[in-house]
Order: structure tokens, then sequence, then C-alpha cells
């Protein structure tokens, strides 16, 4: 059985989370997950500069294969969506420049992969990606998320594995 | 008297206009200037990759020492800022990993800067541009934006200089 290593992203400019899983056919096991938080003192550019060297080390630290970032709700205020979307850039760069494939979630196909419904709220995640993940702390809701993605992309690559090899689903 | 060589950036997913000037006291030398462009066709991270491999093979080529980015102007849309946001973070990013500063300017800032008044329009932004800059083809509207934002800069960083020199503003 292919044991493979994904990385879960949730951008922010203040917050980003992070998650590494291991899938392996239809396990799933807990390897690491954190936040990396930016100094709101320094300059935009130097706060990027933060997020993508945070990546960086991660990264080599936890060797995933394969990365996934949360395609966040983008709410009224186009301020805010130009702010997450510097943030959200940098955090799809990284990856990508190491060489990772990096696939794209809507929060909702998230919570349907985990829950099992697209309008599951934040607790009702975070409990079950406790409950799918035992090893996970979860110290903080950024983390939970970026998990959540990982398990999402675990899902849907084991589906296209399944599909790839002539199963066809129920 | 000190040259330094500035790069003005106007960002956007689909083309980030670039412009490498110099500044020598009050005056101003066209060095060079461009279009970075993304393919359609690929995954938004591979594009952001397009564009920062560029921006580092246009700063390794033309040496700047400084940069300076466009802020540019968000309208109604989240889903455009969004957009516009991923791209700016990346050009953001890498001159800050280069260990160049990086200031901001706002669309109006740059015009007020390179026409006197902030509400120019495209057509006086480029025409002012091409007199302030002789050299300057300026075969695209993003690379004589780029080139506005870096005459911004050079101006800004000279008031600056002169008032710590001591000179008062008229």
């Amino acid at each position: 059985m292919q044991t493979v290593r994904l990385l879960g992203l949730d951008p922010g400019l203040q917050h980003t989370g992070w998650g590494v899983v291991e899938s392996s056919g239809n396990r799933l096991r807990h390897i690491a997950d954190g936040v990396i938080s930016t100094t709101t003192e320094l300059s935009l550019a130097e706060r990027l500069c933060q997020i993508h060297r945070a990546l960086n080390a991660l990264m080599d630290l936890w060797k995933p294969e394969e990365a996934a970032v949360e395609h966040t709700y983008v709410n009224k205020n186009p301020g805010a969506a130009l702010k997450l979307g510097q943030a959200r850039g940098v955090v799809l760069l990284a990856p990508a420049l190491a060489g990772l494939p990096v696939a794209e979630y809507q929060a909702m196909e998230v919570k349907r992969a985990v829950v099992g419904t697209g309008h599951a709220d934040k607790t009702q995640v975070s409990a079950m990606v406790q409950r799918l993940l035992p090893g996970a702390t979860l110290r903080r809701a950024d983390a939970s998320d970026a998990l959540a993605v990982a398990i999402c992309h675990a899902h849907h690559r084991s589906s296209r594995l399944a599909l790839a090899k002539g199963y066809v689903p129920a």
C-alpha cells in the first residue's frame, strides 16, 4: 500500500494553519500540525517573508509530497479579500516552488469530506478532525482547518486512484 | 551624488508590469521595463511560480537596490480582489526575499508624483512617464504603470533624504 505525506494549509496574513497527515489507502495518520503567526509590527512584505520561510522550514522538516490549500470564503469586503489573497498567494507559491503538486478545495468540499455535510460549523469540523486523527492536539482552530484540508485531499486522491484502477464507486 | 536603481512593480495575475529606473539626486534614467505574463492554462500555483521566477531573473539581470509596488485599486468584487491579492503577495515577496526594501504606494500617490494630480487618467500617466524617461518604449500599459511607481518612489526617497539632511521643503 502506497503511503503519501500530505500538507494541508489554511492561509491567513496573521495566522496560517498547517497540518501534515500520512495517507495509506483508507488509513490516515496525524504527523504534525501548527500555526505560522506573523509579526503585526513588520511591513506586509516582511510578514509575507515570514510565512514563506516558515513554510520552507516545515516542508524541510516533515517532507510532505503533496499540498492542499483551502479556498477560504471571501466575505463582502474587497479590502479583506485583497489582504487574504496576498497571504494565500505566498502559501500557494512555497509548495509549488518546492515541486509539490498543489490542490485547492472550496471550504464546502472540505466540510463535506470531513463531516459529511458542506454546512458543518467549526466545532463539528474540529471534533471530526480529532476523531479521524487521534494524535492531533488542535490547540488552534487554524491548525484544525488545515488538517481538515489535508483529510479532504486524502479522500479525493484515493477516490481518483480507485477510479484510475477501474473500481466503480457505488 | 548617490545613484540608486529602483524597481517599480504593478502586480496582476495575468500581467505584472515592471520597470527599472536609475535615480541620482533629481535626475532619473530609464534602464529597462517589461511585462511578466502568465499562462492561463496552468494552475494558479504554477502561474504564481512563473511570476516569482521571472521576478528573480529580472532582479539578477538588472540588480535593483530598492523596490516599490503599486497598491492597485480594489474594485467592488471580492473575488477579483482575492485574485489580485494572490499575485500581489508573490510580487511583494520576491524583492523582500532578495533583501530589497519594499515600499508601497497608493495609485493616487503615484499619479500625483508623476502627473501632479491624483485624478490623472492612464493616458496622462503614460505620456508623463514617456516625458520623464525618454528611453522608455511603453509597449504595454502595465510597464508604464510600473515605471510610474518607480518614479514615485524616486521622488519620495529623495524628499526623505533631503529632509534627513536638514533641508526644509518650500
